[in-house]
């Protein structure tokens, strides 16, 4: 039992999130077995500093540590404000262990940014639902895909709603909403912004992540991309997408059925100039060629690629690996499950 | 036990179908509870007619008897021609019940490709499995939502694959495959043309047809729409198509999200000029004001409107009766199921 003024200590665990997958532009996402974590204790009273952030991992050198340029703690803000709260609770201290990639497509701001809704509802003992602190999440993250997969857990559809005009009126676009977050005072999001489904997994199906040495900006990613598409290449997406939401879930997995579910004409043709390697990888590396391969496909934006499968899992890493490395680009892979569950808050 | 001379008898049952579902356009189709059938028998000796067709049901005065024009028959042709058989058996009488009402977006057309490819299966007794069916049906119906619907039964995705042009290589244009069926000899056709996934279906849900008195013409309801579709739409329809193929399937349902779900921006927007009082309904019609109510829209390309409920059935269809009567349209409808199996032939 801890003393009566021992710090109040819990830990938040937020996996990474896999977004699109083949043909499910901005819809599907799934969470993946790599998690950022935070460390948290709020002092009763005195510690030797008011406020301390500390940072492991990918983006240890870059990621600033001040409350009000922090984005965890910038978003923690913003969700005390909007209930009546207007600072971080002192003292405290924060330590982050980010092992996901930065700028890779595995969802790494998604992770950050439910890490930092659910940071502000546990220091304010808020005790929001997860559908409400979707809707926190969303004033952010206006995408839903990444978010959802990430607090949810497991294979998710979603999507944004059609809120009434009335219901969002003032609120700031997602780039300025967290400008000044320490001298804003937020209202609460309005209730349902998103809709969302877990869709069936089926267990044995792993995803390789072969992730290759450089960024792709987001809004980059999304630049490259047309702003009308033929029908043809409209219906074409459509019918691969309705069949592989529920192919994933069936077991034993269906080879021939998801390999063919996962192609896609709507976003990963228009990346392939900002990924070199992407169209040699997605046309050589077939279930005909790897036993246990069931699909291959850009996670997010890239320029991480996703494999999933059932076995043979180095080998199709190291084939996609051969052909980064023959455009000059180093890479690292890590087999990953796709979580049961979403993101969490341990009292420790 | 029949006489040893006695004729072979059998019945074959093809069940209308719904195609595009809301967002699901040129994929998403569900068989219904409403059966073409054909009563058939194959005499071993002469009767008084070598060839005696008769025709019951919706279409009765238009629809043509002579085994050369006849779509049903002349589908049956191709497949026994397919099969090195360059005629049909003699004796034989068909007798036609159909009450699928003719282009009015329930799959009539549909169902007599199925029920003629299973009449040539049977006539030739060739016992082809379903999925080899299928490829025959694709040949003449070359989209595969309403056959695949028809004849496999219950809630269906499904897309053609991606062929080797070789493989259809010299293959005619589907509107002119069956010209001079009789004299033509006709090759196998390729393995494998669709893919097709069973989708759950939550049993409680039924399907409420409202059918106005008037047709429209598949061709003329595509078109109405446009070759290229914004970015934004495209999404619009991902996102909901991603959701409703699982949320079907949960039970019990979720009027909220299948209604938000059953949402479209890519055909029906565009059918509303061929289709008075469209708007109306679907805007209309909601949930709030008609508990058991999930979702409305097109049936196919129309006009038959299609309501999803679990009760209320008669309220539903009454307004939307009631729609149709201000613009001058009389309409009738039937409360269906979403059948289990799909289109059978049964010995008698």
């Amino acid at each position: 039992m801890p003393a009566a003024n021992a710090p109040r200590k819990f830990r938040i665990r937020a996996p990474c999130s896999s977004a699109n997958i083949g043909p499910g532009f901005d819809v599907l996402g799934m969470s993946l077995s790599l998690y950022l974590t935070l460390d948290v204790s709020v002092y009763q009273e005195d510690a030797t500093q008011a406020f301390e952030m500390t940072y492991s991992g990918e983006g240890a050198t870059e990621v600033p540590l001040l409350p009000e340029q922090n984005l965890i703690t910038k978003i923690a803000l913003y969700v005390l404000s909007a209930n009546g709260i207007s600072q971080l609770p002192q003292p405290l201290k924060i330590h982050v262990h980010n092992p996901i990639p930065l700028g890779r497509g595995l969802g790494s701001s998604g992770a950050a940014v439910v890490a930092g809704v659910l940071l502000g509802d546990a220091l304010g003992n808020l005790k929001n639902s997860y559908d409400r602190l979707l809707d926190y999440c969303l004033m952010i993250e206006r995408h839903p895909d990444n978010v959802a997969a990430t607090l949810l857990g497991g294979f998710v559809a979603s999507y944004l709603r059609e809120l009434d005009p009335e219901a969002t009126k003032g609120v700031p676009e997602s780039e300025t909403f967290l400008d000044d977050v320490v001298s804003k005072t937020y209202p609460q999001p309005p209730v349902g912004i998103g809709h969302y489904l877990r869709l069936n997994w089926s267990k044995e199906i792993k995803a390789v992540a072969i992730v290759p040495n450089f960024e792709v900006a987001t809004a980059k990613a999304r630049a490259v991309l047309p702003t009308t598409y033929s029908r043809q290449d409209v219906i074409y997406n459509f019918q691969r997408l309705a069949v592989l939401t529920t192919a994933l879930g069936k077991s034993p997995p269906d080879a021939d059925l998801i390999y063919n579910a996962v192609q896609d004409r709507i976003h990963q043709p228009y990346r392939k100039t900002l990924i070199p390697g992407l169209p040699e990888i997605l046309s050589s590396i077939t279930p005909a060629k790897f036993d246990g391969l069931l699909g291959i496909f850009l996670s997010g934006a890239g320029p991480t690629i996703l494999a999933l499968a059932t076995g043979n899992f180095d080998a199709i890493a190291g084939a996609a690996q051969k052909v980064f490395k023959e455009h000059g680009i180093e890479s690292w892979y890590k087999v990953l499950e796709v979580t049961d569950g979403g993101s969490t808050v341990e009292e420790l």
